[in-house]
């Protein structure tokens, strides 16, 4: 089935490339003959035919900064394919270092101070600003990064533990938890768990919270399946943004907005090859993988985050009605037009700060002083 | 702009289309080859441009009764172009037949009776529930029904009535509101407000909220804007489905979900038309049309619904997102597949009790008993 979608897809681009942009110009086929041809090839039931669109940025609303990153052309590594651990890591280190070159800046404008260390043998970050506020002194926050289990080692984990500390005014732990190539599954997750374990031992888990993006999203709730599981505490609030809920290619929007969705673009460019890469022969069917296939029940109140463009927008919305119907307090918050995790990626962007602001009042609203 | 797009997305079509379906499994064009026009495609800033594409059903978390819906055709009427009053009336005589001919077995199945009324002049009907639970006694909602503005008269006006009354327990008063192409702006909104200035004489606002889906989410909305710029009760929560919050082709999934949205299909079908016909020469940014560009400090607590191929996907998180700058308590509930409205047009389908029961428990949170 999918071969052949890409087939016809395909095809139909190619003929649409073709024409130069001369040609285009020239070219006035009216809307209803569009109409007619769309009604056509949407008249068999269980599919849904959407012709090549070029669709422009959306409206004023959305800040400059905002709608930069809205129209930027595609990453240059959404489809790539490392044959080999180095190749992967080559891939990895180049957009880690384009990451780290960011974080001075990003430190000295939200005023928090960053340390290295170690937590149950685990290396870790901790993210701390210069005023805490007085109702956050004793809360701390657990962050685990994005990446699609892949990128974001070492520094390039933090920046959004950063913005938390920065915007949200509390203290953060990173977790910066091993990866694929040389570490899949499970080792990301138990590098969290051990984490996990050891802060509660002296933190009240009723003044904590565990948060991430993407990868770092899947992580956080599988976080509290796995403390479930195992009989340890949870956090009391959680925010796993655009979670990587699904790591297969399930959910109506890796669809709809594939090729719309400028970050991620595709589940058949880097980011399927990472999943399996991370999965490493496990059912990508795993709670512990793809949480959404976990059972909810029992969950703290939970804040998602996601955009219109968003790949992972059905993730994100699966996630919340499965929450909900757990019986769970769970917030949506959708930005327009946004393509995966935009609202964390620039600091200068008004719906960043806007985002890190609402998760840290869901926080404040749900954590113990 | 817009002929353009048209005119490159037709060729597209076209060229699609006119392969036979033998033709399209003989062919087999690579991924690679679709990522690399896809990235040719989109290496200009400010518009992304997506490929012709088959989009399957969702997964089997979402029930038969929603799939059959979401994978079902366009509607006949998608692309309805009346050319006079007498064409109109009879597409909307014409669809309303349709939509009472569903009422009795709906009313059956859900334990509602429905009486008709005048209330300030203005036609409406009084829907029941058999059972009206302790704490709704004294509480009231009422209902604008959707349709464009066009559609929904008479009886017909009353399913997502008869609905909330069902599934919530609510006593409800729907307004059977004057529309074009005898009556446009701003009869609709007049007929509503009359009735709500008439029912808060003898009801206590505290007790009563307002809901109905696009464009009673719209009027919703807009009567919230006019009973604070005329200084009349508010009420005091909202459930504004899928609102048709701006009424021109403004927001990003007016494209990204255009054509894939199987029950508006497109802004420049039947629902474009219908928007000028009721707007008869205003702005399309009169607040009261189109509410999004009304000032929403004050509004009561508000619990939106839509759904991740619906049209008015941005409709809804833009009204969601400026109530929650303006300081408001704002609930979203985005379905996975979903498009238009599709939470409130079968009540076989769980998706559709759980959209209402959802809308039932924040009212019953928010309202005064």
């Amino acid at each position: 089935m999918r071969k052949s979608r890409h087939a016809v897809v395909s095809l139909g681009i190619a003929f649409a490339v073709a024409l130069s942009a001369a040609a285009r110009a020239q070219t006035t086929v009216p809307y209803d003959e569009l109409a007619r041809t769309e009604a056509a090839a949407n008249a068999e039931n269980g599919k849904r035919v959407a012709p090549l669109k070029s669709i422009g940025n959306p409206g004023d609303e959305v800040s400059p900064e905002m709608l930069a990153m809205i129209g930027a052309p595609y990453p240059p590594h959404f489809n790539a394919d490392p044959k080999s651990a180095a190749e992967w890591k080559e891939l990895i280190d180049r957009r880690a270092k384009l990451a780290i070159a960011n974080i001075p800046a990003m430190k000295e404008k939200l005023g928090v101070k960053v340390e290295e260390t170690k937590i149950a043998g685990v290396h870790c970050f901790i993210v701390t600003p210069a005023k805490i506020p007085t109702e956050n002194r004793r809360r701390l926050l657990v962050h685990v990064h994005g990446g699609g289990y892949v990128f974001g080692p070492g520094e390039a984990a933090i920046p959004e533990a950063i913005m938390m500390a920065g915007y949200g005014g509390f203290k953060v732990i990173s977790v910066d938890y091993r990866m694929p190539p040389d570490f899949p599954y499970p080792a990301a997750m138990d590098d969290a768990m051990a984490v996990w374990k050891e802060v509660v031992k002296t933190n009240d888990p009723r003044r904590m919270a565990i948060f991430g993006t993407s990868t770092g999203g899947a992580m956080t709730l599988a976080m509290v399946l796995r403390a479930k599981d195992e009989k340890l505490p949870r956090p009391a609030a959680i925010a796993p943004g655009t979670p990587w809920a699904d790591i297969g290619n399930i959910g109506d929007s890796y669809e709809s907005n594939e090729w719309v969705d400028n970050v991620l673009v595709t589940w058949n460019g880097w980011l399927g090859r990472a999943a399996k890469l991370y999965a490493n022969g496990e059912s990508l069917k795993n709670p512990y993988i793809s949480p959404i296939y976990g059972d909810f029940k029992g969950f703290p109140p939970t804040i998602l985050t996601s955009g219109t463009r968003d790949l992972f927008l059905s993730n994100t919305v699966r996630t919340h009605r499965k929450l909900r119907r757990a019986g769970v307090v769970a917030d949506l918050n959708i930005y327009e037009g946004q393509s995966h995790a935009q609202y964390q990626f620039n600091i200068s962007a008004p719906e960043t700060r806007e985002a890190f602001t609402d998760i840290a009042k869901f926080f404040d609203k749900h954590l113990a002083e």
